[in-house]
This record gives C-alpha cells, sequence and structure tokens, in this order.
C-alpha cells in the first residue's frame, strides 16, 4: 500500500513548505486552503510548536471588560480577549464583568503550585514496592538534586507516593515559574528516575507516566493535591446589584445554586458543580497560546457560595489544576502574544497574575450563566446572539 | 467608577468596529494588535459567533495523514488537520496515523447520539417530585410534541427522571442531525418545559439546567448515557509492526497499558484511563469550528486493550461524550470550513463521518504516545520536536 | 499437604455438629467456644443461612426509640433495635429520634424501587455488541416472561444497556416484593439469558456479572439508578427546638452542614456527604437478619438542607440503595425475626414499611452528631458513653 | 405529646434492666423477645459498647479454613469465623480456602497505618484559610504535642492540608496500635485543635469534623491516602489447580476479570472493581467484634491480575481502608473475643496479623466467586445452598 506522503518534511518552517502542503491538500482532497493559508506570522518562529505547519486557524477574538480584579499579582482593570466562535460567549462574560465591576471586583489568590510527573516503578510483589517506597523517602534529596540537573527553573517540591498491587507510584511534584511544565517536569523526572535506576539497590522497572499526573485529563488526584495552580477567586454581591444588573436576586441565585451545586452535581458526578467555568478558560486559553487540550483539567472547579444575613450573595469557587503560562509553548506566538500583552501578563514573572485573571474571568461567566437561567433569559439570549435553530 | 468602555456595540461586525476596539485596547494597554488583526475572514460571518468582534488568534495548523479510517461513515484514508501550539504533537499523531494504517486501519462505529438538556423540577416535598415524575411519563409524548415544534432538526428520544430530595431532575435527550445542538436542545426543552407549566395539574417550578446534562464538564452521568456521540474505535495490530515502527512490542506495550490503564487510573480517579486524547480531539475541534470547550465532556474515554494469543495487540477505546458538529457553530467560518472540507466533513450529513475521524485520530495518538512512554523515547521526542528547556 | 479438615459436612445442621466443629477449633487452636456455642435458636432453621454452622455472635442490642415516621407504609412510632459494640451510638440515636418526635416526625418516601443482576455480552467488535443491543430492545418482552418464568414474586421492570469496548452490559432490573432479592434477580436474569442464547441469530458468550449491578459495592450507577429501594426523608425542624434539645442553632447547623456537606465532600470525593448513616443502618441490619454487607451499598446517601426564611431547617436525605427485606434471607431467625416483629415489619408486605423505618432512624442519627459536632459535644460524649481511651 | 419511655436509665447493665426494657417491647408492640434475650453474656461487660441494652441477636457463625496465610504478621493456616445469614457464603469462602492452600497460600503485605480525624478551619476568605496552613506547618509539632497528651498509644503521623473555598480542611493521621481508633484520633485531634485555637494569632473557628475523614463511608481519598490499614494480598495459581478444584482455566478468569473488573468498574464507578469482598469482611467484622459500620470503608478495593506467560494466574488486590482492631470496642465481648482467639488475634500486638488474615479471607472469596461466574456455576450453587426462590 502506498499512500501519497504529506510533503516537505516536518521540520521545514517557510511559507513555501506550508503552500505546498497546502497544494496537497488541494491536490488529494479538492479543498482549497485559501483562509487557513493567510496569516501574518512568519513560519520561522514555529519551531517547538508544530509540525507540518499548513497554515492556521483564524480563530475569532471577542473583547470583554474592563474585569475588575483585586488579586495579588493581578490588581486593576484588565481588557480580556476571547477567542470563539461559541455566539452569546463574550455577551455573556462581558455581562458578568458588569457586574464583577459594580461590586468590586473579584478577589483572587493562588493558594498551591504543583505541576508533576507521575513515574511508576514496578516489582515483583507488594514487599519491594513498599521497600523502595521507603528507600525513596530517604533519598528524596539525591533525587531532587538529579532532577534540578536538568531546569533551571523548575524546583522538586516533594514526591508523592502511593502503593498499590505490586507498584510504586510517584507523583514529582514541581513548580515550574511561568511555564506550564510539562516537559521541563517530564524531562527532570527522567533524570531523576535515571538516577533511581542507577543508585537503588535492586532492579529498577519504571515507567515516566502511568496516569497519576492525567496529563490532559481530568481526575480526583487533582481536585485534592493541583495540578497547575489551585486558585480560589471570590467575591460579595449586594442583593440591590443582583436587582438592578442582573434581573434576579440573591435568595433567587443562592436557592437555585444549591439545588444545581449540590444535588445535581451530586447525581451527575460532574467534574464541576458551577456553571461552565470552561467556556471562559478555553477562550482565553486559545486567544493567549496555552495549551488548549489542557482544559480538561482547568475545567474542573468548586463553587462554594452563601447567603449572608444582610442579603449580599458570597460566591466562591476553587479551581483546583489551573494549567497556563505566560512563557514558553505557543505563548509567544504573534498573536497569543499581543493577547498576553493586553494584559500586561506576557512573559516571565506573569503566570499568576494570568492565573488570577483567568480565574476572575471565570467567576464573571458563572455569576452571568447562573443569573440568566434564574431569570429565564437564557433561551432568549442565545435567540438574540447566538445561532438558535 | 466609570472606566473606559469597549467602543462600538457588540453586534458591530465590521473591519473598521474591530479595528476601532484593536486601538481602544492599544490606548488603554499600550499593546499592539497587529497579528490580531490580520485576517482574511470577513466580519460579516460573524453574527452568532462572536460578539465585540476585535481580530482573530492565529493558531497554527499542522498536517497528519494520512489516516485510514474503517468506519461506516467514514471510509478511506484522510488528512487531518490539527490547531496546535504544542511541538511533538503533529508528530506523534502522524507517527500513530503511520502505524495505524500499516495495520489496515481503524474501525469506528458511532454507537449511541444523544444531546440533552437537563431542567430541574422543585416541588415541595420528595412525594411531589414523584407524582411529577410519574405524571411526565404519561405526558411524555406531548412533552416531545412541544419540544419538536422549535426544531426541524432535533427528535426528542427520551426523558429520563432521578429523584433526589425535593427535584425531580430530568434529561431530555435528543438527536440533533449534523449540528451539536446545545442551543437547539436548550430552546426545544424550555419548550417542553413551558407546556408541562401549563398543563400539570399543579404548581411547577424549575430551572431549565442544573448540573445533570453537564454541559461543558465531565461527569459520571455522560460516561454512561452518552453527551453528543458515543464512538467506539477499535484496531488489531500485529506485534512484528510494534517492534518495526513503534520500537515495542505488544506484549510490552500490554503490560504497561494495564499498569496506567487500570491501577494508576483507579488511584487518580480519571477521567479517562488512556493516555491523552485530548489533545487530538483539542487540535481537530480548533482546527474544524467547534466548540473547544466541549474538550471538558469529549476527552473522557475508557481504553480497553486485549494481547491476543498470536501476539497481536487488539486496542479500543470508547469515547461517550464526543461532542462534534459539521454545520453550525463555528463550523461555516472560513479556515474552519475549508479545514471541515479537506477530510470532506463540511455541512450536513457529516457529523458521524466526522466523529468517526475524530476517534480514529485518537486511537492513532494513544498509540504514539504509549509506545513512545514504553520505549522511553518520550522526552527524547520532545526534546527534539517540543520546547524543553 | 493434609491439614485437619472441619468436621461434619457443611449441611449437618445440628447442635452436635456444631459442637463438634467447636471442639475442632478448641483442639486445633486452644481456643474454647463457650459463648459462641450458647445460643437458643434451633439449627434446622439454618439451611440456607449458613454453612458449617459452629455457633453464634452474640451482638448486644440497643433500643432506642420511640422514633415518630410520617410514612405512606410505617405510622406512627417505633422503637428501633439497633445492635452494636460501639458505644454512645444508641445513646445518639435515641436522642436524635426525641428530637425528630418533637419535631412532628420523619416524613419517608420510597420513590423507586429496582434489584439487578447484570449480565454482560460479549462480542467480537463494537458493531456486533450494537447489534445485539438493538435486538435486545425488540425482544425484552421474550427476556421478561423467560426470566419471569423462575419467580413468583420478581418482576423485570426495564433492561439497561450500555455499550463499551465490544461489550452490551445490560441490567436486568426488578422488584422483588420482600425480599432483598440478589438470588432471585440472578436466577431469573440467568434464565433470562439462556433464553438469549437460545435464540439470538449470532454467537452469545456471556457472564452474569461484570460489575454493573456492584453487589456489595458503592457504585455511582446506583446513585443514579437504584439499588433496592430509593428512599428520601424529610423533616422541617424549627430553630427553638434545636435550641432546646440540641444545644445548637439552625444556623449553626446549616452553616456547617454546607461546609461538609459540599465542599468536604466534593475534596474527599465521599459516598455519602452526610455524617454517618452506615451507623443506624448497620445497627439495624445485624438485629433484624438483613445481609449486612449490603451497607456497602445501603450507606451511600445525599444529604440536602436548607435554611427556611422563618429559621426552620429542613432537612432531606436520599438513600438511593437501601437494600432490605423483611422475608427470605436471615430475616426468618429466630431473634432477628423478633426484632423486626417488634416494629410490626416481620414477613410479607413489610419490606417498604422497614425500608422506611431505616431512612427515619438515618435522619435521627444525622441530625445528633451533626448537632454534637457543632455543638462541640462530640468528644465529651464518647467520653461519657464510649471507649475512649 | 407524651409518649411511653424506654424503661431504666441508658446505664443500667444488668439482666433486670435488659429484661425490663423487653418486656417493655413486648408490652407496647406485642413482640416477644424470647431469643433476642437468651444471652450468656454478663451485661456488666457492656459498659463502652451499649446503651439501652436489650437482648442480643444471634448471627449464626459458620467456619471456613484452614486459610493458608503467608504474611508478615499472620503466618501459616487459620479456622475464620463468618458470622453472617447468608447461605452459601462459607462455603463459597472455605472452597476459595482450599484452592489458596493448594497453592501455597495468600502473600499479605500491610504497607500502610493511617487513622484519621478531620478538622476544618473556617475563614473570612481564602488568603486567611492559606496564612493558616502555612503557620500549620511551621507548629505541626506543637499540635502533635498536644494531640499526644491524650493518648498512650496514638502516634500522630502528619497533618495533610488541603485549601478550598475559605477553608482550610485537614487531616490527622494517626497510628492506632491494635485499636481501630476512631475515638482515640477524635480525643487527640480536639486537644490539637484547641492548642491551635489558643496559639494561632487570629481568630480560630473550626469544627472537628467536615466529611474529609468520611468515617463510615466510602470515599476517593481514603483510596488515596488510607484508612485504617492498607493491605495487599497476592496469590498466584497454576493453570492446572484451577482446572482442577475451580473448574475454570486462568486463561478463562483472566479475560472475564479485564471485562469486569476495568469496563464494568469503569461504567458503574464502583468503589471496588473486584467480585463481593464486603461478603467475607462483614462476617469476620461481625464475628470478632469490628465496628461493623466500617465495611462503608473497608469493602473498597481494587483487584489487579496478570496471566503469566506460563499459564500462572497472577491476582492481587489492594484494600485501601481496612479498619479493624484487636483490642478495644467490641472485641472484648464474649464470643467475639473467643472468635479472635481462635484466629490467635486477641488483644495487643494482633492488628495488623488480623488484618492480612482478614485480607487473605478476601483473596479466598474473590477467587471463588469469580471461578463461580466463569463456570457458571453460580446460581445453581446458590439453588444448593442458598434461598433461592
Amino acid at each position: 500500500m502506498s499512500s501519497p506522503k504529506i510533503p516537505r518534511s516536518t521540520d521545514d518552517y517557510t511559507r513555501e513548505a506550508a503552500a505546498a502542503r497546502r497544494a496537497f491538500v488541494t491536490e488529494q482532497t479538492g479543498a482549497t486552503l485559501e483562509h487557513t493559508g493567510s496569516f501574518s506570522l512568519d513560519p520561522a518562529v514555529l519551531p517547538g510548536n508544530v509540525e507540518h505547519f499548513t497554515g492556521v486557524a483564524q480563530v475569532p477574538v471577542g473583547l470583554a471588560g474592563p474585569l475588575l480584579v483585586d488579586g495579588e499579582h493581578a490588581q486593576g482593570e484588565f481588557y480580556v480577549p476571547l477567542a470563539t466562535t461559541e455566539g452569546t460567549l463574550v455577551a455573556s462574560y462581558n455581562r458578568g464583568m458588569k457586574l464583577v465591576r459594580l461590586a468590586g471586583g473579584v478577589k483572587t489568590t493562588v493558594v498551591k503550585e504543583s505541576m508533576q510527573r507521575a513515574p511508576v516503578f514496578i516489582f515483583e510483589s507488594a514487599r519491594e514496592a513498599r521497600a523502595f517506597a521507603n528507600w525513596l523517602v530517604a533519598h528524596e534529596d539525591d533525587a531532587r538534586a538529579a532532577a534540578e540537573t536538568t531546569t533551571k527553573t523548575g524546583k522538586l517540591i516533594e514526591v508523592e507516593r502511593y502503593l498499590a498491587g505490586r507498584f510504586c507510584f510517584t507523583r514529582f511534584d514541581y513548580t515550574t515559574g511561568d511555564a506550564a511544565g510539562q516537559n521541563m517536569t517530564g524531562k527532570a523526572t527522567w533524570a531523576a528516575c535515571e538516577w533511581i535506576k542507577a543508585n537503588y539497590p535492586g532492579e529498577i522497572d519504571y515507567a515516566l507516566e502511568a496516569n497519576l499526573a492525567t496529563d490532559k485529563k481530568h481526575s480526583h488526584i487533582n481536585n485534592l493535591h493541583t495540578r497547575g495552580r489551585r486558585v480560589i477567586a471570590e467575591i460579595t454581591i449586594p442583593d440591590q446589584l443582583l436587582r438592578e444588573v442582573m434581573n434576579t436576586s440573591s435568595q433567587a441565585l443562592y436557592r437555585r445554586r444549591q439545588i444545581s451545586g449540590q444535588v445535581g452535581a451530586w447525581l451527575s458526578g460532574s467534574a464541576n458543580n458551577g456553571a461552565h467555568s470552561a467556556n471562559g478558560i478555553t477562550a482565553l486559553f486559545i486567544a493567549t497560546g496555552q495549551d488548549v487540550a489542557n482544559v480538561s483539567e482547568s475545567h474542573a472547579a468548586h463553587a462554594y457560595v452563601e447567603l449572608r444575613e444582610n442579603g449580599d450573595y458570597y460566591y466562591s469557587i476553587t479551581i483546583p489544576s489551573l494549567i497556563c503560562a505566560t512563557y514558553g509553548g505557543g505563548t509567544g506566538l504573534p498573536s497569543q502574544r499581543e493577547c498576553l500583552e493586553m494584559m500586561g501578563c506576557y512573559g516571565a514573572g506573569n503566570a499568576l497574575k494570568f492565573a488570577e485573571i483567568v480565574a476572575a474571568t471565570v467567576v464573571a461567566g458563572e455569576l452571568s450563566l447562573g443569573s440568566a437561567i434564574v431569570a429565564d433569559e437564557w433561551v432568549s439570549s442565545h435567540d438574540e446572539y447566538g445561532r438558535n435553530r
């Protein structure tokens, strides 16, 4: 069987190579790739971001804001770029941001940072696995030293250990500066494992991943132990404001939240008892060159709310695994960098600031959709902005 | 407090309005949006897709394939556009597609279609909720009729009912043709609820959503009952092929899969016991104008594998909630449509075909990454293609 | 290797056989079994309940009540036998029952009955599995007829179908009268499967269980779809009563419940967001001859509470998989039957009544422990009644 | 409303008081409690075990064994007392023990011990909660000292911390010697919390439990972090033995295990991917005076199996939260103590030995039921031993 092969090597990053690939597609499939071929970026910037570069997806960016953030890293008002093709999304987040601003902003707190690679060590029986786990405790400093030879930025915080069957599962947890850190932690952990292999007084068989880090996958272990940044966002909104801006009330919002956030989320076994944080996160991730597949982990969240005695509505959301970067990956590509820059978030030193803006954006979206459901405006707003048919 | 307001109304879809918004961003933040402002699409096509249109994210598209699919709707070889900024991704999927082709292709089967909106009905006590649930069974045909007045395409398959506390949670399950269907089912279910409200012999208080559909959220209920399409992809690969192409063996691959897919996934409580299906799904979703936030649901999967007596490696993956469309949403935007067209998937009649291609792409990626981990080539390949630092 | 064999055949149900086994134990291990050998039951009643009968465990029974139940089957006051060795348990449930009585009783509602056996059908590929699932829909009446030939009591309600990999998993759901029904449904489903095997136009390979019924195991599918009885219990308690009887207030109780029932239960991934329903259920199960291992399923619960505007505390708990019987199994054994009789629950026609009493007991225990934690009396009460050391 | 009150105070532990309560029951309900009133234990031993003592449940005990255990604490053959009313159970476990013995016994390993109480600390906002979490790290030794003033046996191993919303959830993890330790850890943790309250430079509001220990409840956090003892049991069985003793083969057993243990357990979201470990655990718990409600936690398990190249069947099961004691609670009651003594497990120094016997018993039962399902002998064996009707 001989099939037509995509032209040019994967690492030929020129406009000509991209054009050749588009021409090949047209020849093979009849499809023209005119718009896919319309881009302003210079392919020479793409090594490390894509292979077999052929063109771009033009994803529309809508602007929302100002978003008022009362963070430790993000302070003040921000305009937020949301890349999406879903009607109503930008309008809805924008509406939430208006409420947020009138209520004094979203208070954001990054409470933990932890990115991991999670090797499993394989033994003859549970006893050998247990012996290894104990040895590893005693040699954690050596493993750390080995890991940190590979990176200037990454710091190994701890090594979690879990015994099951004849295996010792581990999680090597790092802080990774302003990069998301999946590759950094992979390389560092591999170095640590090789050190372990060379120094453990016994045979070592290991695999660098075994579903304990759950990269690109939601998991309960990450709800507990964090992957990326654990961010908590809080806001307190006067009842009067909800009535004026959202056509609802704190009590109505609170009651419905109890039903969906408690009972509904229990029945469904949902990764998120809130409304739709994936919408805002995804749109921000696409706009700013994040690894969008990490929406899988980042969309997990737990909303906890209170109806205060004075009628105020206290809303909080815990995002246990927000994975984002302001350096490395796709953050430096042309349009992506611009979108980070408009929030003052491009480059080193800005990851926590960006994480706070993402979390505050999520809050705006949760309040907006939650209110629309309670006020029975959800379908009508989609009729106005979306493509109901 | 008076903050600068984003210029032009949300529904001003012109190049001028977009330019005005970019100028505003520059004025407010100092950031230039040159590349964000470089696009070939005509803003006039954007109503229903975005508000406050400002420009585009240029997401690089890499080309992978040919991917050999033995589906019921997708038959033959396809070239697959992957929009990503993550180095190694396209190369890795492309490597998997090579293996897939040599093994005779991926067999894909859509076993269920179900998109839902999930209202909760609120009563004084459990007994009233139970009475309503029984009434609803008896009036399901009427509710269906009411729902289907709002849509030509959507068909109400069934109404699931779950009783908890003083609530009757429901799921209105539809087939939605070639659209993803979230808006369609929202509008139809709202119509059904209004009919119920008018006709139920008692007070009806309801909310149109209460976390039982878990739109934009992974959930166990969708693992069981499907959201979007439930697709199963299977392949059988000779041991020899794994040795030649992937530098591993069926036995090695099988053993590691058991550890990570069974024990690791149990420990972590992962939404997916496989490797990284979110990577391929996200890249395809961005390229083709899907609602990318649905990666939250679509990334869930369960891999089940066998080591056959003759040494063959049987690999299957069940994707219970693959949400995709070939019509509506962002599928008709210029570059997105082109990317669908190159797979022969644009427009009505192609949703199942596209779902099959997505599932086959996932298989290619799972085999490639799984093999890399076993062959200990994972870190080195990222050193070659990615941005390890 | 030849080890001493337990004397007498498993089905020798006499005092002599039991004595011989005890003598054997003494000979082999040195342990005397004097109290284990002190029983009033006639071993002749034991066939079908135990093999190698050797004596009894004397489990202390404490009395709690009166428990005021406002059920559809249980009406009025009941005295509840709790078999336990855990100090404080009876006193705590008794305290809760006092509160319950003063508040007007617990309203109980059985909203669903469903006991199942869950065969898996195994095919070459997903397509064959899907074809079978469709065939099964068309032949459900025949399968039902085959199943019901084996039982006078059991009625097949429906057959749930779930496709994954190359398998069609099913759940055959029955009502089982006043028996718990695991054996009844096992036999009936086996008969249905044999009918299917004989009549399906294709090869059938199946296993009668494959972890979809999760007998003796908690599972999310049973939270959703019920195993045994789904019971909801509700009560509304005036604030003043909580202050007088429980040394707390509705507001204090409510606030703590939100924290533990929402946030805590989410973090831990608990099968039950309440306090300790397993305590009361287990004690009642042991006393009344239930299959105590079903505590695994029966302990799952979801508490949903409200703080009403007038200060009332509305408490509800949904027990999705309460498995109990008043007929068959151990319910007819001497002390067990007596304990059922003291609640008017022995024999046919009483299963729902008993289920309601169990649920009301759970409520009493939840309110009592919940209040003790809030009032900081938990440790001190264990110092008084328990064996703190 | 004045209802008849149970006679005698809760702490009147005499035969007369028990008789008075039985007479009261008879008077109120008409039920005679003759067998419930037949017991050989002296009520004077009951303080700390039950209140309102009224009589006993006579739970039949069947004998199984010899069970060959290759543990670190349990070595050799044991006869196992199983208190149950479920026909077939003893016979099935006994059959499994025969297989186990012929295969050389079950290798058991206790890999972790951890019993906890889990207070939540409540703050104004996430930032205060984070500050407290950091303070607690710095003062863990002081908290430990305070905790350990209350117990000679309990040792505080570590304090886990989880931040969500405006709360700092913790788990105070202890080793508890040969007691199960729930009360011990409650008292110790309360002392630690009071120390914290007195010494933290800020207001402290806390609750001693908030669903992070999940006492009497299954949870994912305990799967990961252990509650009680984490025990792993392993066995390797020749194919020939499975054919001779169980009427099946290693391959048949293996294949079915993959389907139910992987795919089935994933679909159902089961707390246990094995067959029915709750059966053996519950029967052993009742016989030996354990806190039977802890079956909720103890029934969780994960089976991992392999089909070895020589045809051997390697079976392992990880029980992450086995809660058991050989001292304290109900272990010293007359029949219960006898049942512990027959395994050489009564009193101090035996908890790990007992845990190993429980785990080995579980393995025997898993192999037996698993084989019966594969050999299609399950229903027929229940027809023989049980009460199929």
